[in-house]
């Protein structure tokens, strides 16, 4: 296409999810690396000389050359992605949006607050309509936006066709995360070589709050949330990308496995998502091998954005078990988070360059 | 001391379950290894040369200097150890009992069979006293008893004061399984270096069932299960030995995280059963760290006898949840049997050596 | 391209080799395949049906739906190639050239017969004058044709720019090599789950005799071996695709770092090479990171057939240190044995299809 | 024993081998810990509420009630063990030496200076001679001695009986080294699962001049090197313990396998060193099986302190190839250590306590 692309800006470019936003930015149709940002320690370098890059792809040249900025509006683009450390993310993304500018957040700081929308595409673009409270609210031009934690996003995307065919009741899932989640340095490797950790610092309350947040319907200008109860235990292992969770869940009323599985099978995104360019074919993807979804084997469907499902069977308890695996930095991150920036786009809410 | 050991034997001695029984008896102060058996291609050949050895102990130069034995009686020793594959363990096990063996497998052919007692000897040692009900109905002279499954066994015995103090009515576990649960050569490295595997052959069904058995109580000869409702989960990962479980579990009150603690620190084992020579100090030690157990660092506790049980906390949705770890091939298999065969002793069901 | 495509044969089609051919000539702008076939516990079944699928991409449809073959001439296509185990090898592959087939090999069985070239084609195309010579002495209207060991063809292809240039004359080399490289099921995981396995049967060996091969001259219609002496060590470790090479050389002058990285990065790919569907833009990439190159990093580079050469510094003894990483299933296999068959088919030696 | 045991201080007592010296000297049959210390954000606080304590066994209880110290003089004991980062150890080190302490330090910052031993009992406790002209050049009353970096270690004991025998005249030798050897946090997970790092800062340096100064003999008060030439590759791998070590090795005259074997399995520990409690009963083992040493069943042989040599087999450029395997935070760290302190008090260069 020959229309010259809108430039957007990283912050915390220099992170694990900030590569990330670099790698898939890099030839985006629609949308070009304008800015990088990160700490006042690496600004003013350039970005190739700062970047410990651990993404199995080459550095492009072209973001190599540039020169890390401030975090601080104003900085190239309309859009501005912040792969930000929640210590610091909370002033900084609010003095963009005052400044004007969407910002789309990987950090926690922002999803709970109730005129922030907390979103995946295919399963809640109609929260977007929280930026309208937000703007009256918090009285700015711009806006802020976020995507849910690493293991919420598999999951809440998968639960999201089930809970609107049967009403989900309650939830057990219990993780098994890759040290991607983690960033870098993260998990040392004498933590994790040949080991599992059973705990991960705040996860268990971010999978049991962010997952009825992002299933919860708007009303009046704001998200009630799923009234469903979850319950989450969260461990650490030896994989580099993809978190497996498996879960047990209730419905309002009796679910066998074959309709679980066929209204996984149906699910299409609305058609305001489904033409993103980071919207893959299939969000969800059943399996129906026994000893799948595995991360090695089944976390690239979709470049990384299709969540499987494995293993639909009966519960002693509750209605069905299963298993997800979804891809932690990119359906779980920075994925995520360019997709959000296209619906902004698609939807007219910022400006396609000319 | 003085005295003679008794003798004993190993079928299956050449497997990982096998190798560990070598290891565990080399140096026990009641039982001695008199006869190792394997398949009828080892039959015959020195232990040494057969067995690829795979402990990070040597090798005891008596055991490898052993011929092999068939698997068929008569072989040396009033217990009989079994690590038979389930495919061929039936008829000879059977076959042992007949000739006065006492038999304790590792296998789970006869595990869940009503006068078969499914033995953690600090949780149901009672259970014993399905032998002489066997003996009726089989017509046999010795016996055939059984420990539970790798994952089921630290699993029950971390519940069974709970559900001692409590009564347990629904379980929810989700395991993280050693590949050394699989036996050698087991798990292909192109299958876990780096991934997990949602799923583990049969191993679900074993949990579900096991559990109840083991804390079912004797009633006119036979065990009632215990009456509550298992969902599990299973999953491979890279880790050579430890099952990691977490757990969910409702109880028929409310029951606290520090009143679960208090229970599990004060559980003892029995006294016909404290004193065994497997026995550990504690059978259920409890961890306050928050990322605690792990398999790396909290194993060996009681020589891998001990159940760890960490993070008991509350549960969203039923009363409690935890994090167990029990070692897979001594608590959940060789040290297991080993334990039940001195409890024999210990009772006077097997003459003890002078 | 309008015309029709080559067909090609897959024998040994299940395995890991075999899976790695499905997968590289599933989109293949020139060859097709027309039949797979495996041992004859396989044949007559349907390939996606048989195959335990290791791939982290989906099986094609249409290789899923094919009917696994004997394999035994004739079948469909004028090139086979072969994956299978070197112990039946021979005959089935002789068979195929008798039977007026191109056999590019994988297998050892053949590649140190004096009229059977052993090709890297960027290093040694000319060897491919061997079928004159092969076809006279053997009397068969096709052919068989080796791609190199998979640790020995990185390590070839690395040094042939430098052999050429400054000539070779002593070596040593100490690998680090994945598990993928010992096929499915391969290295048990209880063997390499953090651990390294200091030997790989007959794989010194290989790598001595093979790169002397490669690096030889053709002279009177044989291949006169390089004259250098290697020293070779080959280690297992827990990666799963991609062999790390240490290496020490020495030269017949002196060689200064900054002259072999000159080599290596002008090294180009003779004419006929250059345009083949599977030659990378560079055969060779030199990286001056100090701590590169990794198999997690670097392997993809060009599809898997670059070779990655870094940390070119001197030696105390020798000349030069350097390590060298190859992709052992793409350039140490499969990729290898496809663009031989690509340099078959652009020199004229089988029929383009129209 | 009814004595008394030597108070000794740990400085650095809170890093990965700090901790293990915690371990060795937690039951030491002639030490005990009197002191502890670290850096001053952890001085004044209870060490176990500080130590991320990583020992697969549990932190002894006295230990954990300590309160660390300064890292200065005076500290309780006249042996003080330095766990101290290079960068700090200098100036600490010289000041306890001042005061009268024997350091036995773990860092390289004394290593290689002409006064200093550098010392492996077995190989070279004559070296202690050194402390004399070390007194008078320093002027101080205590010393300074010093034991080899994690991977000369293992290289230079398996070396010492072959020096001595057929004088070394080339090495090379490329190393796989566990990742505790970095310390903790060390190497992130994300850097080595799955993976492998061809480079370790500065340690191929180490390994090239350490193991010459280690082999070298005594003359006039100094050591004279060994004139051998060293080449080194240094390797990070995804093992938790244990740095095995491929080498090719060439000797003043030929040697033959058998000749090398013989020399290594008559190997014994001078007088002076075979009764120190932590001398294990052989300081090298030999191995004949054609897979091992390998890290995960090898490295516990003599408490971690024997080296294990296998694959001792010809080597077509010098005279031997072989592998070499040795526990790097045992004899390669604080064992070491340890074992030199005991050389002191058995020579009476430390009055033994009553």
């Amino acid at each position: 296409m020959t229309a010259r692309k809108i430039p957007v800006s990283i912050l915390g470019a220099t992170g694990t999810v900030g590569q990330k936003f670099v790698r898939l930015l890099a030839d985006h149709p629609w949308l070009e690396i304008g800015a990088v940002a990160a700490s006042s320690a690496s600004a003013g370098r350039r970005y190739g000389d700062v970047v410990r890059w651990r993404e199995a792809v080459p550095l492009p040249d072209r973001v190599a050359e540039l020169t890390i900025g401030q975090c601080a509006p104003p900085l190239e683009g309309a859009i501005v992605f912040s792969a930000l450390d929640a210590e610091v993310a909370g002033p900084i993304e609010q003095a963009f949006a005052r400044a004007g500018a969407h910002v789309v957040s990987n950090t926690r700081t922002h999803r709970m607050e109730a005129d922030v929308p907390l979103l995946i595409p295919e399963a809640n673009a109609d929260h977007l309509a929280l930026l309208e409270p937000q703007r009256q609210n918090r009285g700015w031009p711009g806006a802020i936006l976020t995507n849910p934690n690493c293991s919420t996003a598999a999951l809440a995307l998968a639960l999201a066709p089930l809970h609107r065919a049967f009403g989900i009741e309650r939830l057990f899932v219990s993780t098994m995360q890759a040290v991607s989640g983690a960033g870098y340095p993260g998990v040392a490797s004498l933590d994790i070589v040949g080991n599992v950790i059973p705990h991960i610092e705040g996860e268990e309350e971010k999978i049991e709050r962010e997952c009825r947040k992002i299933l919860g319907v708007l009303k009046n200008g704001a998200v009630e949330p799923a009234e469903f109860a979850v319950s989450a235990h969260t461990n650490r292992v030896a994989v580099i990308e993809g978190h497996l969770e498996t879960i047990s869940v209730g419905f309002r009323s009796k679910v066998l496995p074959e309709d679980a599985a066929a209204v996984l099978r149906d699910f299409r995104a609305p058609p305001c998502v489904a033409d993103l360019p980071s919207t893959p074919a299939r969000a969800i993807e059943v399996e129906s091998r026994p000893d799948r979804p595995q991360p090695r084997l089944d976390l690239e469907r979709g470049g990384g954005m299709t969540v499987t499902v494995g293993r639909i069977r009966p519960c002693p308890i509750l209605d069905l078990r299963m298993v997800i695996l979804g891809h932690n930095t990119v359906r779980g991150a920075a994925g995520q988070a360019v997709q959000i920036a296209e619906l902004l786009v698609a939807e007219g809410r910022v400006e396609r360059a000319r």
